[in-house]
């Protein structure tokens, strides 16, 4: 594997600054930074990439179908409960995805417990801070390896 | 009637790459030349447009309102299950919608039952494959003559 | 393909009769000679039949499977929202199906909003007027080129 | 007991051409041979009665009320899942039924896992093929021994 | 008005042997010799008819709008909750249609307590055991005056 | 029976100015006093009662289980769909009530279609206009005979 | 402690008369001379009172509120169900409450299996009889002592 | 206009004592005074009326189309959520209503969601505290002189 | 307070154009002229935008957290009921917003009914067409002084 | 009435240790002294039993109904919310069971607002903390002498 | 096939104790004699089990797929409806399992309708008595020769 | 962190055997081992046990709140979706609990989408295989460095 690409969705611009006590003091370009950092540890491109407008998520994704992408780690921030049309993105790709969520949303509202996105992930993972972005960089790893 | 809009929604540019099995294998430039064709046929010119930005699919539907659209064939693929926001661009414009699915929703995921769409669209063709936009140009054609 | 059965269920008989705010004025013999017409149009032998007896309908859907039928227009009425024996009939055939609905079923009441008989129709096509028989029909060669 | 009537609803005589990976290759001609075979080696008359129209189910089960039959083995085909008329039939007649389905209807679709019947019939045997009805013929014979 | 239609549903020739308790002991026989000599006693007219088949049930709608029926007496028995066929059929004849149940469905099963029809009928009497078909008479004597 | 309440519940003060268009132009007094004469007509004491207040209604029916009430006609209003108060007072007497609507209930709201009374009343008259309390008063006739 | 108040809703002023299989056949006077008795033997005060009027129920806890009340034992009756407004003025003032139910509402209807009111109470005891509002009285006790 | 209410639901007389953090400081008395002082300052007469008796505002509701008040401020506290009465009364009668709450009740329970009333208001101002009826009443004025 | 932005979402610049019996023959730049000359009169500057983009109203509302806006009027349109994107940045910027709809949403279709937004907002405003942006802007304004 | 059996069920071993804001600081250990002086107090023998494992609880039932246990104070844990293994064993055996909860369940999370067990148990007591189960040991002794 | 278990969850060791009039008279020990001799006649070695404990019941289910059981007769008792656990060890052993309901399930309370096991089990028999252990047995025997 | 504990639930101890497309090849022991290899490799003893008991799920978990570990690695297995009894004791210890499951839940049968336990576990790997035990392992590590 030579390509990961790093995705978030909406609002996720906002780290460091939004709901600290939910998401943490942090900011998106040192969780970019971080993960970054990782893959050149391991001989990896990590490709970066935020957006608030579900059409360009949907257009990055396709991107990623032809430019060599071998895995997506993906925190789909609040489309997770609504967009039909990202699950229908990662449904119609053949790169893997890992979605992730920063904080438990299995312990908030109501609406965070269903994901329409998790059926067609390859899996999750939920509530481990900026921990997670770098389990699914692993599971990535591996997954390459299985198929390798 | 003189102008069609053939409009296409979200991971619509994948078709012949995505879930074949389920689309077919012909692409989106395939089909919208077989309807420009078809319209060349019957001396009516067929705009094309495709995007997955729910945003620019409201402004196009708002333009054919302006611009002398006299019918629209509108595949909204997975914004057919939650975008309210469509359904209200298509009540609030004078244009009728046909809408068309390529696959037959309704022998799919319970969520692909639901459209949010059709209680405003003139009428549905659905699992007829690329058939389908074929008919929903038949359709605006005798249309267009009941009305005059 | 030289056979095609047009299967209309219960109350239409009324057609032209029946709420002709919602359903028209033209009438079912109208509607069962305009397609019968179009048959001949295509050396295609068009078979008419309602009824108003689900048992009925069924016993003409076991029939089509043995005389050679090769596709089923078919305007179940109301048994479309309950008849599961209908489907059940459409299911252990061989014969395509093409479910018609002649309003915007998804416009009016709840109950009309759900098909117990579509996810196992070959397609669907909803609040075309008589119009969607036709269309129906042209899908049918369709079918037959694509299978012959 | 003297007399059994062994009664299949809409679609069962389709039995061996009908989705024979759910339904298997026999016929209903070799069922009832089979059943009546079996009264016949129990001293027992069968009647075999089968139709797709609810109505006549119906009035069979009501014949079987004053016919002197003893016991009625009963698959409703899809019925099962929505007449309440056959329901209400059941509860008004005196005579015992046993509900069968060949196929285990609990691993199909979700419609089919409510029985609007079983609530009155006597018992319920599902998932094991012909040798359901078999079954079903023997749990009569001992609820005659056990009331007679 | 010169015409009424006595229609009575699925099970209701069981009168007076089916559950006793809950719907007396009188037969159909006797309902319907009462309604007559009610009519006649009105120099009122009235035809009696009841069906186990839906699709009877049906063409005895259409025809009594037809053949000067001026009113509906209605019991649809189990159809009630379920039959949309012959909702429609009400819908679409110009005769209005008294619905009447001769137990209180509400303090019976769950599935009793929802009728289908009972949205296009004129009004509906229920619980008042044969009486009820009694009072539906004069409630539809009572709307010919008032539109007499 | 020598007595008789008619009970309204919230807002039948306002009958004649209320949506004539659903409950006509007459008046409660108009109702009372027609109610009233049929009494007079039948040597029936009918005592008359309307209020807004639903405790008011509760006094009222406990006291007609103590002052020879034989019968009540009970319109509850909007009480009908949420006052389980009602249904248990009802319950807790021994005076048989029927329940009356004016409109057709089932072809309104969706909330309308549910009536928490109905499984304790006696009976139910639904949709036919001031007509239905005239049936309600003939059926409590009956009743007081059928006991008597 | 010195004054606790015995809260009686609708229907309860029934008791003895009202479905003995249900509520026993002692009278809601020999129930408030019981509790008054009780307060006697442990120096406290004893208010009762009872009310099929919502609203008097209200001003009710609302003066408690002010009179210097310690505890409140309250039977809502059938408001336990419906009356967000007695929620609210529980949870408005500071006086504790405990919840009574003499039957045991979980083996009867449905919609007795759901107290609006249990959540702002301090606790419930159901299905005790008459001896539930006794130990209600221990309870309010012990809370007094545990905050004393 | 020269005449406004505003009428105050259950618990609302508690304002300043019951959940402050809720409600916060201030009092009926003070709220009542406030919109006098505004309805003073616009020569227009201001009528106030709080109960806890659902009754008591439908006769409140009533009288108010009868004594030549042009506007209802209304905040029907609990009664929201279940008082159909109170919705009937606003829909009977003839004068503009605007539903007032002072909480955001949308972030509250789930059953503060809902409004029975809502659909028969004019408009709903929720969450602004005092000034909601501050606004209520500008809103009103503005009504009148759309239609003076 | 020296900032204010009007934000209207999808197809709201159809105003004046779209179903003009709800939502009025004003256009958007009316209404933006309208509050802007409110905010003149008040010495506060009134930014106007409107997107049918999600993406961009996101982004707007982000960069009003960062520009000293001090409250936002905010009519999401069709979005109110889907964008969990929109709530989220609600939630994470620290601006209040009042949410405004034209019509009465609650006497529309149900899935107007639902706010997704709602819980995140400082207040709601319904039903009050144009009026009720003022009023928005009128409460924000006694927000600040409230805040000192 | 001699013998009394106290039944804890799953994680109620780590009273005093659990959620303190929730089950206070007294232990287990303390509750059975606590119950078992109780019984001293009035002659009464008490068993103790705490299990975590479902089948050890039904094993414990079944005894209770073979050791001539009288009376039964059970809190269920968990197992409350889905055990219809316990609540058959309740149902299953003749000694009565009065059900207690610690803490008001009713004001905690969704699920635990439901009791499986409660339809079959003889009363319910929750909220109360450790009275509760003293309060169930005189209804349980109040019980022996209504019966003895 | 030489080897059946006879496996029975919870409460099933109180047949002839509990609810007689549900369950009869006969007692386990009865059931397994019987089925034991029933395979001594047919040269099939019967094991017996039963527990009240579910994890006892896995590890039955377990051993089985290890100890050349070739089919299940299963009675799950209350498991039925909520153990998943059995669930997926019946889906991840290769026996066939038969479930066996004494009583007819389907006319008893509402949760004993649903059975998380039927759709991994083979068949189900239901309401037969003791009679369906000895159905399932010889449709066991059924199976091993369809396979054999 | 000195101590962790591999914790595995019902059906577990079939891996390798189970299920193979949906839970791979390799045995629970293989995963035992490969966990304690990775505590090795850290200084980290890792506890393994697996348990088709509920009930010594429970006990383990309370014991581990006894002995010094510092964090669990837990697949419930099927208890997942309906053990509330696991869940509160999960919520009753201090340790931390990450939740595990090999396949994706989310992509498999409905009743598999929801977890009981999620809300109070600390986090959540789905979906990634064996891989996602490791991950966890890593997770629990990271948690400890950032609690000091």
């Amino acid at each position: 594997m030579r390509k990961i690409l790093l995705l978030n969705g909406p609002n996720l611009n906002l780290l460091g600054k939004r709901e600290p006590g939910v998401y943490g003091n942090e900011t998106l370009k040192h969780l970019e930074e971080n993960i970054t950092s990782l893959g050149d540890a391991h001989q990896i491109e990590v490709s970066c990439f935020q957006s608030n407008h579900e059409g360009e998520l949907l257009d990055r994704l396709h991107l990623a179908n032809e430019d060599g992408t071998k895995g997506i780690i993906f925190n789909p921030g609040a489309f997770t409960h609504y967009s039909y049309a990202i699950r229908d993105a990662i449904a119609g790709i053949q790169v893997p995805v890992i979605e992730v969520h920063i904080s438990n949303v299995h312990s908030r509202e109501e609406f965070r417990h269903t994901s329409v996105i998790a059926p067609v992930a390859h899996g999750q993972i939920v509530g481990l801070g900026f921990k997670g972005y770098e389990l699914a960089f692993y599971a990535l790893m591996d997954l390459a390896k299985g198929r390798g």
